[in-house]
């Protein structure tokens, strides 16, 4: 830290991503990526775009935009483009909160927006998940503040439905509620369809998870057009070309190869299945999970000591320090190999110390 | 706007970038791109990251960190990469501004400095430019807060001295300096040397103009370790994944091909002072340009008519409707057609006008 940095950031602290280790090769378990490459077609269209790259990006990404107007059921006028949902959600957090609306989101989700309440210098509550980690949405009625709920919800998996969505929306109409859907398409259920008819919804979503981008970075928030006018004069303010051409012409190709994406949905939901009967023939309390990741605990070892053998064995997954976490590992659902490796590892791990 | 927007918010303006019309084929002219495509070996590398975009892109871009410290003579410590240099930018108004320090920059600069001071709610002082447009490095001197300078400076053209700079550094050791070398290496002179002395410069610089990268989206920050490390703290609380891979390759490429980048700097160059004596041939006042555009006035024709004709007449060059630079268009330096196109209009328009 220098001496120069603004006195209300001193004490604050960032945010800190999955390890990505490079000592040794693992079968990476930790970050909830994608097991399979982008669609083809997606990859075409990024590197056409690669040679053009000296003219600016679209800030208003027109073709993307009417592209994914089509695939979405939305209008354009009710779609933002950012740099990953991060930027969206961080768009949102300094747009619709202040000291008049707090952030308002559970005790156990996305770690990420407590920091974006904290870099905003947003007041933030939180409400506890239930003892089963599930959202309890009369807790979010009339909650006073701008909510956030991901949904499914991370690391838990655990999602709410729309109907209770809808209620949540009703009950605080002087307010925004935030609906970060990037797990969603792995089998939960979208708010999309509420966009038309609450102007309080916000819906984002990534193309890092179920579209294969990660590394590419596009994301959407989905509102009604004033919401988005208030989002878009945020993106204007700060990075008006925030995606770039390579990205867009990408989340272009992977919106039209609709058959590629369902097909790797398909894959991943079969896995997660299995994922979580194998566990749990072995003795581990695994969570209801509608994402590509589980939330799992093992009755007689403690999270920390299975995330550092499965590491000993190659096999990368996530652990929080944290209370009502501890017991528990996040496990990314990946290719039927990778669920293999790591169904072997936890069985050696389980006969190690039997 | 919706009713939910911050109060803060309401008043509040967003940047407007140079317009990028779609009703016909222009020569564009208005925002300073490179007519040159990017290096093939930027290209080349982008295209093979796209495979792989399924995993995250590294946050701290490690490979391109290491042939960047090599090629600009900095430390691995020394740098942090951005989604374009006006992510960095606002970085630092988040990061080192606030009531304490409140941002001072010239008058007639970059426009966006204005923005990001508005929405991070910092407060800023503008210093007027000399009559000739030029920065007086004295009106800097204990200028009690965050200083920011684009050298050249935007629109202008005009450089100050590397010793100017080091004057500023000395006589503000309590504040940040942020030195914007966006277009530094169309004749500038440097402030990087400077890195390792001072502990309150911080540079800035972009791959949009000189690399030919403004659709790929990639700036530097570059300053002291303790510095980079509070804006990593900001990177790291909005968003850890903020540069793609396509990007980072893209960048590696561009930074690799010293000679393709070298051989476009002396075109760009000799375009510059063929319009710029064309011009005053003319009857136009073109001042001094260290960048890839020239700001120039006619004699007999206020900046708006030159902008609109020209516009008519398929050249997009930028005007600014804002005292003190009402008389003059802002054009950017393109290929040696484009020039040839330019001069031929502007030709034009004076017959016209005869």
């Amino acid at each position: 830290m220098s001496k120069f940095l603004a006195e209300r950031l001193v004490p604050f602290e960032a945010y800190v991503p999955g390890e990505q280790p490079q000592d040794r090769k693992y079968v990476k378990l930790n970050t909830n990526e994608s097991p399979f490459p982008p669609s083809p077609y997606a990859e075409r269209l990024a590197r056409q775009a690669a040679g053009g790259l000296n003219l600016y990006c679209d800030p208003e990404c027109r073709v993307l935009t009417s592209v994914a107007a089509e695939s979405f059921g939305v209008s354009s006028e009710e779609m933002i483009f950012t740099n990953g949902s991060d930027e969206v959600l961080n768009f949102a957090f300094l747009a619709f909160c202040d000291d008049a609306s707090p952030a308002v989101f559970p005790d156990i989700t996305y770690g990420f927006y407590k920091v974006f309440a904290g870099l905003n210098g947003v007041p933030y509550r939180e409400i506890p998940l239930t003892e089963e980690y599930r959202v309890e949405v009369r807790d979010y009625f009339d909650a006073k503040g701008t909510i956030f709920l991901a949904n499914p919800n991370a690391p838990t998996g655990v999602a709410i439905t729309k109907a209770e969505i809808e209620s949540i929306l009703q009950k605080n109409p002087d307010h925004v509620v935030v609906i970060d859907e990037a797990y969603v398409d792995f089998g939960g259920e979208s708010a999309l369809p509420l966009i038309g008819k609450y102007e309080n919804l916000l819906v984002t979503r990534t193309f890092s998870k179920s579209y294969s981008l990660a590394g590419g970075r596009l994301g959407i928030g989905f509102a009604c057009p004033a919401l988005i006018a208030d989002l878009k004069k945020i993106k204007y303010s700060t990075n008006p070309y925030n995606v770039n051409s390579m990205t867009a012409a990408a989340g272009i190709g992977a919106l039209t190869d609709r058959e590629y994406f369902l097909r790797n949905m398909a894959i991943i939901k079969e896995n997660r299945a299995r994922m979580t009967a194998s566990l749990e023939a072995m003795g581990f309390t695994v969570l209801p999970s509608s994402a590509n990741f589980i939330f799992a605990k093992c009755a007689d070892i403690s999270g920390e000591v299975i995330y550092k053998e499965l590491k000993k064995k190659g096999v990368l997954v996530r652990y929080f320090d944290k209370d009502r976490l501890r017991d528990f590992v996040r496990i990314s659902v990946g290719s039927a190999e990778e669920t293999d490796a790591l169904l072997r590892a936890v069985k050696q791990i389980k006969e190690e110390r039997a």
